[in-house]
């Protein structure tokens, strides 16, 4: 594939910026945006740098139908010392392609998205908050654009990079949340959408998520589809369970979502010396390790909150509180570690981290 | 709820119309659409018909990042005598709420957008293609139009409803099709969203739909997620097979969808005097069947064929001709009864048909 050039439309009106310490999660963003399109005759064509700005739809686009959309989701990261960094972004790029080969959606040149995905970070460096716990989120995606109401792939796409400046996932920053198991709704059943990033999976996980908000809990803990036993994810993260000393994490079963924070919460596990296994557990195991006092941790893992440990777990009438409702010394390293890699202030022995550029110019 | 007066601005330049017998389905859309908005504050707010136009979205809009959307469809006809028929538009506005329940989106006033949809099809009734075999199919869809990237439901929607003049959904009526029964993908699970009309269940069936098209097949028929044993639908249709003089069609289960075209189907069976049962099937007793050679007929129901037969089944490395792969004569009397009460050739004795408006005026 010939290099395509991007091109780059500077804004001639750049907005505020937000109070960095005032940040929520996903509501602003910034002055410019990634696009790409895609036809079946030219394959994807015009890489650019435009204002962010609304784009024009029709009304018959498919994704509006039937849901034919990818996404991905990273973070980037300003060093004590000015330098822009990217948490292994390369993975996103292949899991991307991973969700596109599901959905039926033309695979990406990896590299030529990261190179627009570095370039619009670079351009957009600004904002990239550096308050404790904050972050510049970054949203690729891609959407079906054709007019058409058969049921079939689209034969045109949108790719877009958005980018937004985001606090804390959880206003508190680290804190243990209150957990439902949830027994009535599903997430995703192997031979569905569950290991790609898609719009689907989440439409799917609202109603229970709003249910148990209702009830004061901040996620659900999804059960398989098939014999509603094992545990598969927590809301939109991956979960890791200590028992008695072994971390424990659902193994990937074609339902389950192949997380990048998970996969580096694996690798430092390991790198520690610690026992991590992934395997099947149900949640009969993980009441009766509580029942057993051999229940010390529970966490999830997601790009978002990075680390974020359970205190207490619903099930049925039952309240089980794990670590006294506190954060667990393992996900409170996990979480110091990762966020210290991803800002440059804990080494890199895995080489997880990319530098974009550096802020020294623009100050 | 009060009832909101529906704004009209007509087109200044009409657009022209297609050639009744060159229709496709799907491509071309009318002059006009519905539009409605919804934002937390106000409830559903500023019902309209407007030129059909495209429409400008946030890119952080959250239907293409989180799926959130919900759809019908439905078709009108013209009678011989040139009056413009629905077909029980009432239990698709009916249906519309139930999927809006399981996506989290508010509910809409069935009747106002019945009016709607109404007077929509009254204003654009000259597009309605009078050829054998082609109508008006009537799309209504709501999208989350909320720019925020957390996974939660939107506090603002669009309603539209867009009309496309439409041919055959098989260029050459009604004709048996080939049938592959599909062992790897799964398009549901209880507990998902199977039974709401949502875009996730039509994403997550492409991959599986292009895999039985490379080998020739027009469909795939659906196993449940969990056995992999009883049969749930076929394409995006529901399915009925004739057996040793029974019909039978899976029987509802939360994540099938409940069938307007399968509901009436049920209803003119009974009204006939013939055994229809709603009960759980295997493949392994239709393959039996077929075995006892008692397998009489099978055809899929949806709005968009009305009634599909199927002349060929695929399992395995077997092929399963059924009723020599030639249209069944319950699946025809079906036909030519449903598409003959839709455009009022057929005493209509269920009350199913609702006539929007006359042609006379404007012929």
């Amino acid at each position: 594939m010939t290099k395509q050039t991007i091109r780059v439309e500077l804004t001639s009106t750049k907005k505020p910026k937000p109070d960095p310490n005032q940040l929520s999660f996903g509501r602003v963003f910034t002055d410019h945006m990634f696009v790409m399109d895609y036809a079946a005759d030219k394959g994807w064509y015009d890489p650019r740098i435009i204002p962010y700005q609304p784009f024009s739809m029709d009304p018959a686009a498919m994704v509006y139908h039937y849901g034919q959309t990818v996404f991905e989701g990273l973070k980037a990261y300003v060093s004590e010392d000015g330098h822009v960094l990217l948490f292994r972004p390369d993975k996103n790029m292949e899991r991307l392609n991973l969700s596109n080969d599901r959905l039926c959606i033309p695979q990406i040149d990896e590299e030529q998205v990261l190179e627009g995905l570095k370039q619009l970070v670079a351009i957009d460096k600004d904002w990239i908050p550096n308050a404790e716990g904050t972050s510049l989120y970054i949203r690729p995606f891609i959407i079906a654009t054709e007019p058409f109401l058969g049921v079939a792939a689209s034969h045109t796409y949108k790719l877009f990079i958005i980018l937004s400046p985001v606090g804390s996932y959880y206003k508190e920053g680290i804190k243990p949340v209150k957990i439902a198991v949830e027994s009535e709704f599903v997430r995703a059943v192997k031979g569905g959408t569950g290991n790609a990033k898609t719009a689907g999976n989440y439409a799917s996980s609202l109603k229970a998520q709003q249910v148990a908000e209702e009830k004061g809990f901040s996620q659900v803990l999804w059960l398989d589809g098939i014999e509603k036993k094992y545990i598969e994810e927590v809301g939109s993260m991956n979960i890791f369970f200590k028992i008695n000393g072994e971390i424990v994490t659902p193994m990937l079963n074609g339902s389950i979502l192949e997380g990048i924070t998970r996969n580096s919460v694996i690798a430092l596990l390991k790198h520690w010396g610690l026992p991590v296994s992934e395997r099947k557990i149900t949640i009969d195991e993980v009441i009766q390790a509580h029942k057993d006092g051999i229940l010390e941790e529970a966490f999830g893992t997601g790009t978002a909150a990075v680390i974020s440990p359970v205190g207490e777990l619903i099930w049925q009438d039952e309240t089980l509180s794990i670590n006294n409702g506190e954060t667990g010394e393992i996900a409170k390293k996990l979480y110091d570690t990762i966020t210290g890699i991803q800002k440059g202030a804990v080494a890199d022995e895995f080489g997880w981290t990319t530098e974009v550029a550096a802020l020294t110019e623009s100050k």
